[in-house]
């Protein structure tokens, strides 16, 4: 399984994702799900990727490859116009590696190679624009009322995020609420695993504002997993008491 | 979906389960998924259902039916002179309430009339025990390292659960401690809802100590609701902030 996220800020784009992958339990690895192209002055593209690693490693090799064949490049990720269109490339590359791989004869297997994307993008001239790509190619977009997406194993680290998010965080608390959610993810389910790639996206700045591989032993991110789980406890404590 | 949860402490069981069932988002409705049966001075026993509801009220109704059938009686609910055998006796039924129900042709169905109970109990001159039975009739039973079991949907309620769950806390402790990890799973999932049915079993007891419908507008289980947001969001606060 996979964890990632990305946060829609009023002041660009968080996003974060764990690095396991595992076939079975005794096949566990790292790999990198985080990947952005940037083009100074011109815009900043990230994807973050859950499902089958070899599905999603053709989508990126495909996508690069299409970067930088000349015919192409008129409908790459760093030519196409407008978001909406890198959106729409990355789903029809995603959809077109999952039929490849999908013997025509198994119908049933379809579902072994599935893969999603988030995409989170800006392009001069145009606001950051945040992304949800399905296993069909289609996909939506992030707004208003559904400002963050979450994709792989979601459920663990969803209720901080609906709590404690608001689109008017700075960067920083953006990035503690992602702590906290990928490690309530980590203790509960083995299949997330460290370390984490972060990375944030400030709008109208075309590189990424910050981006960091944050490892098992990261201080910081060890203060807010002991920090959490002794917070959590007092406000427990703190709460009114039942009487039977 | 449902959410149960069986806690083992060192005093009894706490039980809670929802009340929700939907067969689709427009057909939503409220059915008790919380049974139990004492015998004054000789056992109290506890079920807690998730699945299909066609395939649980068939369950409960069997092992009623055996209870009250003169033939069956010495392997009944109140008469099987174990928790073991009690285990046994509701796995065999749950095995073959959904083999019956199950078209022999389309053995693909199968999952679809699948259910699966939390049992909890006590017999006279035994300790309580607590298990968690699979829809293939086997069993797994509560231990120290395992001291909790949920069924249904376990992702949102778990993280606090892992945290703040000792098996040495009060009843009302635990009380409070489940009414927590439903409200996260209320906020996050839909096929989850109020009422919520309670009960409480003390070691040595064969009546619940305490058996109790919440109902939405319970004013404890909305100063938890409101109280836990307000909480978190200044345990998220307290916590060091990152610096980029």
């Amino acid at each position: 399984m996979t964890y990632c996220v990305g946060l829609q800020m009023d002041r660009g784009i968080v996003l974060m994702s764990d690095t396991r992958t595992n076939s079975g339990v005794d096949y566990i690895s790292s790999f990198r799900k985080l990947y952005h192209w940037s083009v100074p002055g011109g815009r900043l593209i990230t994807l973050l990727s859950s499902g089958n690693l070899a599905t999603t490693q053709a989508v990126i090799s495909k996508l690069e490859e299409r970067r930088k064949a000349p015919g192409e490049r008129h409908n790459s990720l760093l030519d196409a116009p407008t978001m909406f269109q890198v959106a729409t490339l990355v789903g029809e590359v995603l959809r077109e590696t999952i039929r490849e791989s999908t013997p025509s004869d198994t119908p049933e297997a379809s579902g072994t190679f599935t893969a999603s994307f988030i995409l989170a993008g800006q392009i001069a001239g145009m606001p950051p624009r945040l992304f949800l790509v399905y296993p069909e190619g289609n996909f939506i977009e992030a707004s208003e009322d559904t400002p963050f997406f979450q994709i792989g194993e979601t459920k663990y680290g969803r209720p901080i995020l609906i709590r404690a998010y608001d689109r008017r965080m700075s960067f920083e608390d953006a990035i503690k609420l992602l702590m906290v959610s990928f490690d309530s993810t980590l203790k509960a389910n083995l299949s997330v695993g460290m370390p984490l790639d972060l990375l944030v996206m400030e709008a109208g700045k075309f590189e990424p504002l910050h981006l960091r591989r944050i490892p098992e032993d990261d201080p910081y991110f060890r203060s807010i997993s002991s920090g959490w789980s002794d917070a959590l406890r007092r406000a427990f404590e703190e709460l009114p008491d039942y009487s039977i």
